[in-house]
């Protein structure tokens, strides 16, 4: 029908997140959560949180998360923005930073709500190709244009840049916000958050879904230059007074001070990717280079489809996207050992099924 | 220095929340929250999600809270859309139903967010004058504008308006959509949800910040048409597609299993209200006949932004605004009965004082 519908929402082709299935058997390798659970002192602060206090609002700075925020990245709080979950955070960054006039530059293969934000704001944007092995042709990013975005490591490729990749970035476009999306950082690249004060135009935002295993919380975070946090602040308050409710505060803050339980996590993490990206090689998969908490991997002798089915099939969830650039790859969540063994063993089953 | 803001947000001129002062010795009566604590019913449902399932993302369908509102409502779960908190709620409805092209029409004395939505997403809008006692001119808001916003009962004034007045505005409103903000309706206004159903145009948005005593936890929702449903859920998917953290939707949830702890919470500050409004008109205060959890009160003697000032010295925090139109009123949250005690010894000392 749509008769009520405003222009803007009848042009708009929704992002698509993946399955969150109702029922809990499968092995859930599909969306990139995190395999263990959070830190005890996340849970701790919000079971302190869940009180008589829930009938007053929250703080709307959220001074506290914001302070410890900075204090954990040697920034001050004024260089610390924080919303529900990154999504809310690049949405706000596209409004606050960026022009109808020049097109946004982002990669043709990376994470898919760039292009629906853009559709969202009405803001034309241009996806640069990556190489044929999914690398970043840094020189086609350069000037001229209304804003970069940049996931690093990149979704669903797991490729990172170096630093001094973000710092040409940065510098290489002096009139236009640069934006880094490290939501997968902890699990292996070099974060940009020490040039944050160097470069007014960059702006960097994390996310506590992914190593933090926060992503029921919601809570993700943009750091950058005072004037570039300011702009966000001015979207945010004029959208919604309060985006983070108290236990989301509570839990996000508690989490911080637990700076042992992240590096624990993401080198367990890390360590079962790079296993399991070998153990893919040595069934004939080509993976990419991973930084992140996934891999993303193709067979030359069966079809990404298939495999997604029939691991399925057999109660395993994997990423797959029905989009020529990509389509014979899988995106697979690294989970834990077990759950790693289970889908190398479901593959190998499929890969002999099939010969 | 604004240098890499958007023209948007250059644009913008955020709003204004009532103060959330860190510390808590102060009466508080200045955002409208619940003097009672949430329904243990909520807070045992929170603490049960607050564990190890927080790795995982929330349900982006929030289909269990759709499920239970629309049980509780008489309604299907397609004609349920559901937010962080009823400002967001509202801001997809700016997006999802108003264009360009037709000015949208809300009270000059309303909710002072209506405007900073239209400035962030473009649109256009016409503030139509309340009469001298703040009685809406219905007649003013019939046809021929791209669409209508009440707030029912209408903040700050706590007036409300009749189902048959929502009625007429719905029928005489056939090509826009009509949005009912219905806040504070659950003390003592009657709802326009029975009307959903009936009217494709009418979508009424709710909130569990006032009436339900969760401010803290952030949760809104519409209840409409499935078509004006369908629109919001465009809009949101377009803009984070996860909303609501698990411990929100947890907790709204199991709020909403305790209908008949709103019951009795609603009746003891209606009650409250009512006691201190009488006490307010013989201390010569003029109040407006409320239908809210708030008191708008003006007197002829005092100065308001005096008694403002004076309240917060002797630690009651009120709202003022600095309006032509409403600088001679107080708005005053309905507390406890001693909060209100002290709020009018505090007030009889400060008119005292002036004679």
């Amino acid at each position: 029908m749509k008769e009520f519908w405003s222009r803007r929402a009848r042009a708009l082709t929704p992002y698509t997140p993946g399955e969150q299935p109702r029922q809990r058997r499968l092995i859930k390798l599909n969306t990139n959560e995190n395999p263990y659970p959070p830190s005890p002192w996340a849970l701790e602060a919000i079971r302190a949180a869940a009180g008589e206090g829930l009938r007053l609002y929250p703080d709307p700075e959220a001074a506290e998360l914001r302070e410890t925020l900075a204090a954990v990245y040697g920034l001050r709080p004024e260089q610390v923005f924080v919303g529900n979950g990154s999504d809310e955070v690049l949405a706000f960054c596209f409004q606050a930073f960026f022009d109808p006039e020049r097109p946004i530059l982002f990669p043709d293969v990376t994470y898919s709500f760039y292009p629906v934000f853009a559709a969202l704001f009405g803001l034309p944007y241009r996806q640069v190709p990556l190489d044929e092995n999914f690398a970043l042709p840094l020189e086609q990013f350069m000037g001229g244009n209304g804003g970069v975005v940049i996931a690093n490591p990149n979704a669903p490729t797991g490729r990172d840049i170096s630093l001094g990749d973000v710092r040409a970035l940065a510098a290489g476009n002096p009139e236009a916000v640069v934006l880094v999306d490290e939501a997968y950082v902890d699990f292996g690249a070099q974060s940009a958050v020490p040039l944050v004060g160097e470069y007014p135009n960059l702006v960097v935002v994390q996310t506590m879904s992914k190593s933090r295993s926060l992503a029921g919380l919601r809570v993700g975070y943009a750091l950058g230059d005072e004037d570039l946090i300011a702009a966000l602040n001015c979207v945010k308050n004029s959208f919604n007074s309060y985006t983070l409710d108290r236990l989301a505060l509570a839990g996000a803050a508690g989490a911080l001070r637990d700076p042992e339980y992240l590096r624990t996590v993401t080198m367990k993490i890390a360590s079962t990717r790079d296993r399991t990206a070998d153990r893919l090689r040595r069934m004939g998969f080509q993976v990419t280079d991973s930084a992140a908490n996934f891999l993303f991997a193709t067979h030359p002798e069966a079809s990404a489809k298939a495999l997604l089915d029939g691991l399925r099939e057999k109660g395993i969830l994997v990423r797959w996207w029905d989009d020529p650039r990509i389509r014979d790859y899988l995106r697979i969540t690294v989970g834990t050992d077990e759950e790693m063994d289970a889908l190398c063993q479901a593959l190998s089953e499929l890969l002999e099924a099939e010969e």
